[in-house]
């Protein structure tokens, strides 16, 4: 038997799964509903807040399970540009089982929102902020020179190279983006460059 | 006195300027005529093919003003990785002239659309392929090896650091990405590096 318990997961799972598919905006709270097998009457218990309130706890519960992949994809002791290279190689498989669908809705809500929807652009700017700590405390802990510059620029790298990866459906954009991001790495733990 | 040439313009104007501000989806044929003080008879007969033909129109005439933005960015005969540098210091200021809001409405519309509108999804991959092209250009004319990947993994670079820097309302990211991208040119630019 469905407990209360349920229903809020299951509006929160068919939240999450119709916004990184089709957007935010596109989603309106009718499939939401039907696809949770859940009444207006328990959305709007669980989710006073509306469709702006899904919004925000879909952003940031993704943000959270993103950040614990962070966290367990970026450690060892082994050289922290080969790992961030492993990482983008493993994320590039990921991109490819989902068939080009977007594996997370945050950059996703973020772009659309972003200029129109104050609560999730801060919603999505906490998330970005929190992944950024998670791997700067890795590169931190490698001894890698400005740690928070190195990590913003490979999450950015990431990001950017998800979207590259499911407009064109191909996982070329992240997999060029894995040794580029060794190269940001190493850059950072390396003495100086003479090139410039 | 208004032309129809003027009309088919400013369709496309007020489209461009709604689709980057707002979104795609967000954005109604009813909003765009009102924007640009034209019917729904001219709209249809400028755009037989609706909003979806509006979308590939602003991508594309979008696209195309960006690939010319590059090669005028990228050239001269400085360092390549500086000139990289300098393109982002550049678009970072120009984040912050355009108070945060997306100066290009392709990325935006291709998050949004990859999964659900095919035909959107593919000008966008011909826009960023075009990018790329332009910008693999003066990389090989500078002697950088595998042109192509490092412009990919540039262009990836931009792109993130633009969608966080819209998220948090910061330059910081787009300014952090600067000398991430400069080392991935000098990267593949130097002689092969000894950590990994």
């Amino acid at each position: 038997m469905r407990t209360t318990g349920d229903t809020r997961a299951r509006i929160l799972t068919a939240a999450t799964e119709l916004f990184r598919r089709q957007g935010y905006t596109a989603t309106g709270m009718k499939q939401i509903l039907a696809t949770a097998e859940a009444t207006y009457g328990s959305a709007y218990h669980f989710f006073p807040g509306g469709k702006t309130q899904l919004g925000e706890e879909v952003i940031r519960a993704s943000g959270a399970a993103y950040q614990g992949l962070i966290a367990e994809l970026f450690q060892g002791e082994g050289d922290p540009a080969e790992t961030t290279a492993q990482a983008f190689t493993g994320a590039a498989q990921t991109l490819l089982d989902l068939d080009f669908a977007d594996p997370c809705p945050v950059a996703t809500i973020a772009m659309e929102v972003s200029g129109t929807n104050e609560a999730l652009r801060l919603a999505g700017a906490e998330v970005f902020a929190s992944w950024t700590e998670a791997l700067a405390a890795f590169y931190g802990s490698r001894g890698i020179a400005e740690p928070r510059t190195t990590a913003t620029a490979v999450i950015a790298l990431l990001e950017g190279a998800f979207m590259l990866g499911r407009a064109s459906r191909s996982t070329a954009p992240v997999l060029d983006a894995a040794p580029a991001a060794a190269a940001v790495v190493r850059a950072a733990a390396g003495p100086p460059s003479v090139g410039g």
